[in-house]
């Protein structure tokens, strides 16, 4: 029986960090996860563009990830044997960020999950919306929105 | 008066490497440039996950910079002093990454250029739409679309 901590920050640190080779390079941290949702964070230096701003692509990659995340521990979790990929996405850029940066989601609604949970198991692929806020401190510096498809593995 | 290749590989290869820490992660390199449009390529290697496809945020990243790079370079070539930034994008994922890829940008529409001129004379600030497409070898593997804006420098 796995402890309390089995799909907390050194779980999702170890699959993020084991998975995505740039992930180090973006200097992606765990900073916290549970059940409500979960919280990256990178810093700006590898990230900084000329303009020493955050590069939009490193924005993108932390928000992408963050989905990617949420997704393989709700996976893991609930010992459903499938793989996450990201299917569209849609990024908004509203504010150039000058310094660390987070990426913030909130689990989507019950509803959302039980209905993504149905699909997986009768059609063996399900999709899933989520959203997520990345933060310059205390401003909104972007919006990402992620479809998200989670496929069966074959037996 | 810049000679014939003032805004070809060297100039582009150039802004992107100087501009962009995590351009020299990815690897992106300039693969042909002209006033048609233009194509960046990157190695698999380190751009893939642990299941050997590449990264989501890695093909963002690369499709981006080519948005970028496009209209970075039409600025430079037309001596409009102005900074180019994204503003909002969508991408779509079709088919996974296996091996080297490509951003190929085609020029917008010549009424599409004139009118992105027209407000950035008029208002100091220009927006246009640049789509890239992503080619594994000859197969289509994802499409992106990018609002981007410039904006003059202060003088």
């Amino acid at each position: 029986m796995p402890g309390r901590d089995a799909f907390g920050k050194g779980y999702l640190q170890a699959r993020l960090s084991g998975e995505f080779a740039l992930a180090a390079h973006i200097g992606i941290a765990v900073e916290s996860v549970d059940d409500a949702g979960l919280v990256l964070r990178a810093p700006l230096l590898p990230n900084a563009n000329h303009k020493g701003t955050a590069f939009g692509g490193s924005l993108f990659s932390i928000a992408v990830l963050a989905g990617w995340a949420w997704l393989t521990r709700y996976l893991a979790q609930h010992a459903l044997d499938a793989d996450a990929v990201i299917q569209e996405s849609n990024m908004r850029y509203l504010a150039p960020v000058t310094g660390e940066f987070r990426a913030m989601l909130v689990a989507p609604k019950p509803a959302e999950i039980e209905k993504f949970r149905k699909m997986l198991r009768r059609a063996a692929r399900g999709r899933i919306r989520l959203r997520v806020d990345l933060h310059d401190g205390a401003t909104l510096a972007a919006r990402f929105e992620g479809l998200y498809a989670a496929a069966a593995r074959a037996a």
